[in-house]
């Protein structure tokens, strides 16, 4: 049946994000490719009548994990949480409701003292409240610190002693342990993850991976390596598989957390970073360079506006991320940093500025995140042709912190989405998943409202840095394809592109802009396949 | 008293459109500078407390015809007439209320056939009915096109043989006279137009700089020396007698309409290139290169979807311009060319092409409206360097009639003020007056929403092509600036700057972009010097 190859999407508004050809009347597709736009007609094709709905190029997360979106969805969701109580509360319904026996691991994710009415982090006592049998950890929304309770301190050995290198164990003024854990503390808590096997990440990743494409995302670029204790090993050979096995629902790009040069050495040697299939690329390096914001943990150049001896931190030193990224750049692999803080941009760029010319290289190196900023270091950015991966749905969170945790004088000059488009800095889309909601119209939306869901604040945040509807449509599909490499076969709806599409039922050209985030998702083409949901 | 030299604006939103430093929470003035922004205290200065108001850069209009503006204060206003029947009540009523006797000629400006329910053009016929013994004379809204009556074609002494190079007498199938003029057999009937003086150039320069300060601008880039036929010289010495009586009440660049290369350097023997105040600075070269798309004159690479054997027309021919331009460069003059149609795009691109590089200079040459275009033009424009000027009320006025000019392939790539900015291309904001009003915020408005005043179409038109509120208003300000080599001096609040500022009674940031239009101006800095409305 070589006639069912084809497929004419007609009837529909047609945005193709090409300057080019701004808009289609049709677009006829053959197996996985789009072969012309607006036919005269196509007496071979299946006609798919879009009938009025709105079709652009499929949407892509540039940084998201995937790995933690599936495991989260066997965990506590803490996300709004908005007291102390609240959290107590969710979590003895949990433990009751899933029956967990003492001593069983349980997680829980999403929490933000900010929206608490304490306004207080909480500590071991107050999950004591939940169990002082089943030892819990509850990470916060993002995810650089958690708390546990007493029974977790108790199974962990831990002492008002135990020191860990750039991490952070919570005491309180008489040296007593809190149940806070912070940065590289972190991984003596989440040791006692689930210990996964291949087939059980396997069943995580596909799980999440519907539910991304149920929400629009025909492509994501995730950061998955170091999101268990069972190594990334077992997570590649988790991917090769479901690429094998031809079971991805949709395409991916992984982002390799490797925290060594010997370990990016290791890993070369034994995977190749040529494009595995349509469905998965490997690449870039992920450094996870600072902590957050709302952790007081991302490092910035003076201290903290609200905590005055604190600038937070460098997770390397400048030399450990000099050779890690040397190191990259030895074998040809991107780099993407995650950098909030205005310190850590600041070393990032200038180890990209010593090392890019060296290896006379253009690898469209990227900054993750990229939230304190000013314009110089934006400036710098572009001289270097740096790309930014943002995260549009932080400025719903943040908006309320960001002038506490670093006062007006810097808050004005961040998370400024609008004067990167401005300077020519190619800036992609993403959630940051599980920190956010990986949906892409939310992300749009806030990308074009600077609002959070309570339209709050009124004309948005920092207004001027609010984007135009299409270029918040560019972060997550043309801007999003050219920072992995892609700008050449996804991210427009062109000939000889491939057929990646979303399709929304409503057209959020025609609508209120704070409406955006309310359009249903109709479908998704995922190399040809169309699947309505 | 040099204590009341300094001026202190405070308690206000105050939006610099500068990436450096975006808003302000106080400005500080001397005389007609800035001195410094976000000061402790001002303890030697007057205190202008804006009340919650907002402040920005003066608004500058970067292509208007201020002259005409101030003429046509005096004559029958004819914008959004909506029949024949209409516009000869209108008249009538003038008529009858300004007791114009026979044989006094009388103008009026601003019908457009689109708008009549008839949707033909009037006719010599129709206007007899207003009268038959006063000669009128009734301009298209577009200037490229005039009706007369059956008086004015007498006094005229025109016949159905008279002929005009680059223009048009209208004739009917019968050969018969219609009592339309196009183009430079327009200048037939303006001769006899008020034969100004000097002081009556003045009277109208001023009575019309008065209303467009009240407007909300502060600068305008003016094209005035063929408004008239009493000859430039009248013109420039009307401007040069208001400078040097400090009566200007905005700044002025005067955009030079000179038609020949001999008329450049007789121009240029006499006057001076040089700024000749802060008030007055003389430039670039205007060159009238083709029609307007409603009267169907402006030069297409196709015919006109709707009028299957008409291309419009070049005013000149490649090697006049050619010469114009060669002239204008040898004596280091900016080159503005209006280009509306596809074709004069393409030809004065390509004549810049030849000599940009061979004079080896970027003097900012610009195009004046850049309506009909694509994807490539735009690049080659981007490439050369070309700044925009263009004028964002023109989507409300053509939405409904671009498509039926040029048809849906070529509709979708022009009017392309967003692709302008992500081509790097510097776009100023103009209002072309009196072809569209001079307000700036409507202007502004438009480039938001890309919908007339009804707010039609829905989402707006070629909505992926709308502005932020901010790149808008730069439009109005840094970019205009640019455009006339005033960045380092206007367009934005920064240390050093002069002191020309709009104040907003609302602000555009935090009020519905359907509501930007109707904001008040509250009142104007001009070098240093506060006017409230």
């Amino acid at each position: 049946m070589i006639r069912l190859q084809k497929k004419l999407f007609y009837n529909g508004n047609i945005y193709t994000m090409s300057a080019e050809q701004p808009i289609a009347n049709n677009v006829l597709i053959e197996a996985n490719k789009i072969i012309a736009l607006n036919v005269e007609s196509a007496p071979e094709a299946e006609l798919i009548n879009l009938a009025g709905k709105t079709m652009l190029p499929g949407f892509n997360d540039s940084h998201l994990h995937v790995l933690n979106f599936g495991m989260n969805l066997n965990i506590i969701d803490l996300n709004g949480v908005s007291s102390i109580a609240e959290l107590i509360e969710l979590t003895k319904n949990y433990l009751a409701k899933n029956d967990v026996k003492a001593e069983q691991w349980v997680f829980g994710w999403g929490w933000n003292q900010e929206l608490f009415k304490e306004k207080r982090m909480p500590n071991r006592f107050d999950l004591d409240q939940a169990s002082k049998q089943i030892p819990i950890v509850l990470t916060r929304t993002c995810g650089h610190l958690a708390v546990v309770n007493s029974k977790a301190l108790n199974l962990l050995d831990i002492s008002a002693k135990t020191e860990v290198t750039g991490g952070k164990i919570g005491k309180d003024e008489s040296g007593s342990l809190t149940g806070i854990f912070a940065e590289n503390a972190l991984e003596l808590v989440y040791k006692w993850r689930d210990n996964l096997d291949v087939s059980g990440i396997k069943s995580h990743i596909l799980k999440a991976a519907k539910k991304l494409r149920k929400m629009g995302l025909t492509h994501v670029q995730t950061d998955d390596l170091a999101s268990t204790n069972a190594g990334y090993q077992k997570v590649m050979q988790a991917y090769y598989e479901l690429a094998d096995e031809n079971n991805l629902p949709i395409k991916f790009n992984l982002q390799l957390r490797l925290k060594t040069p010997a370990e990016i050495r290791e890993f070369l040697s034994k995977n190749s970073l040529s494009k595995y299939s349509d469905y998965l690329t490997l690449g870039p390096l992920k450094i996870l360079a600072d902590g957050s914001l709302g952790a007081g943990t991302a490092a910035l150049r003076k201290n903290y506006h609200d905590q005055p001896n604190n600038k937070g931190k460098l997770a390397y030193s400048y030399q450990e991320m000099y050779n890690l990224i040397e190191t990259a750049f030895k074998n040809n692999l991107q780099v993407a940093c995650h950098a909030i803080g205005d310190r850590t941009l600041e070393v990032y760029l200038a180890i990209l500025g010593q090392l890019q010319p060296k290896f006379n290289q253009q690898l469209r190196n990227r900054i993750v995140h990229c939230q304190i900023s000013d314009y110089k270091l934006l400036n710098k950015m572009a001289e270097l042709n740096i790309s930014a991966d943002i995260q549009p749905a932080f400025t719903a969170t943040d908006w309320q912190i960001v002038a506490k945790r670093v006062g007006k004088e810097r808050e004005i000059l961040s998370y400024a989405w609008k004067t990167m488009f401005d300077l020519g800095i190619n800036a992609a889309g993403g959630s940051d998943c599980p920190i956010e909601t990986p949906a892409p119209l939310w992300g749009i939306s806030c990308a074009v409202n600077r609002q959070d869901k309570n339209n709050k604040p009124e004309g948005g945040w920092l207004p001027w840095q609010k984007l135009t509807l299409t270029d918040a449509l560019k972060l997550y599909t043309k801007n999003a394809a050219y920072n992995c490499f892609k700008e050449n076969e996804i991210g427009q709806i062109k000939e000889d592109y491939l057929a990646d599409f979303t399709i929304l039922a409503g057209n959020p050209y025609k609508i209120s802009e704070t409406k955006i985030k309310d359009i249903e998702v109709a479908g998704t083409v995922v190399n040809g396949n169309l699947v309505w949901n």
